[in-house]
């Protein structure tokens, strides 16, 4: 019977933010590492696309958010993969604490690129072998990934990307590009508990020694981020925390 | 019978680097993580020190390491107590992989002090009933933490303490520091995977919102750093990395 994968992840207590609760970016982390261990697991990972000179590229994700874990709970992180075309993979999480409850759902949308042509490669030839893991009628019920607004009057700061910004393609880590969003919210925002949504979207690949602009701006009830690769002058990422 | 207790973590894709081997940084975090989690498991954690408004502080930390593992590899995190004097408790820690091979050996060194005096504790007094956890015999085959020298002509970058870089008491977390000062290291000298000493010492507490930089030197076999916080312009992070 095809079932949903589940892992179960322990809170570190270096991973909790100044609330004494798991940072957002820590389960964003979690989450991302979690698809990369099931799908290492199911014989599509990283270093099974590695052989035919192919990885998986995030495209957008979206997480809601209902509370934030303390140290040492456990959490288990269910994912299946609800739909695959011909240039996006949709993978689910369903985040529950040890009592069941829910902690958090995410829909992300993923692609594949070929390494020498850095172009899309047709997903449905790539796992025409994988259907089983597809489990098309178990969507999650958190609404796919939004559209970001534009920035209009932002303030901005900029940063280096640097050796602990990178992974293993000298590309800057996912998590890593909201981190430094996050960093750019006054502290004040993030003190009270209360469910929220985050909606990211990766446009470009940053690299090792790039300059970046991250630009913030606060948007009714929404705030706004933007990071610009200066090299090229163009959005490299885009992100929304609805309150 | 007395005997250290065993952890087991699976390395995460998302914290390997450019080597596609797990980060220093993040084998160190995950170290410091099973301090607070064993200490928590027996009794004394950050937790139960802080219903008599009292916390850990990690003062120095040495670690030899003799090869970085590989994503989804298991490692297993041996820790234990070997002295505890009035103001400081040494743990050690010996890392190995699945195949019982050493992957890398600890040895940290930590105080409590009052949150309300910001003074160090005598630990003697405070772990009276907890001397079944001290195995005195057993002491790590790495050096204790050695003294680091002072720099002379070294380069500079600054960065400000945001979200992401301080813990639940806003102070900047231990394994952040170390981040910054890697970041300011070329990326070829992190190339090569060879046997490598870390050597950290902490002086001062730093917080969100301040201004810190990071001198870095190359010293004959060894990397000098050291962390100032601006405000009050002296040291507050010491590292050497001997290659």
């Amino acid at each position: 019977m095809i079932t949903p994968t589940t892992y179960i992840k322990e809170i570190d207590q270096q991973h909790t933010d100044f609330t004494s609760r798991l940072s957002i970016s820590t389960l964003i982390s979690l989450i991302l590492g979690t698809a990369g261990q099931d799908a290492n697991n199911k014989g599509f990972g990283i270093e099974h696309l590695g052989e035919v000179n192919c990885t998986w590229v995030l495209s957008r994700f979206a997480i809601e958010i209902l509370r934030l874990p303390r140290a040492f709970e456990k959490i288990s992180i269910r994912t299946w993969i609800s739909d695959v075309n011909r240039i996006i993979s949709t993978r689910n999480f369903l985040v529950e604490d040890e009592g069941g409850e829910k902690i958090a759902e995410v829909v992300s949308q993923w692609s594949v690129i070929d390494l020498a042509e850095r172009k899309a490669v047709d997903l449905t030839k790539l796992f025409t072998s994988r259907s089983e893991y597809i489990l098309g009628a178990l969507d999650a019920s958190t609404s796919r990934p939004k559209k970001i607004p534009a920035l209009g009057n932002a303030t901005i700061q900029t940063h280096i990307a640097r050796y602990s910004d990178v992974d293993f393609n000298c590309h800057v880590n996912a998590n890593r590009y909201f981190e430094l969003m996050i960093d750019a919210l006054p502290l004040e925002k993030l003190k009270h508990e209360k469910p929220l949504r985050v909606d990211l979207q990766y446009i470009q690949e940053c690299y090792y020694g790039d300059e970046l602009t991250i630009s913030y701006e606060e948007r009714e009830t929404a705030s706004l981020f933007e990071i610009t690769r200066n090299s090229t002058n163009s959005a490299a990422v885009k992100c929304m925390i609805t309150w």
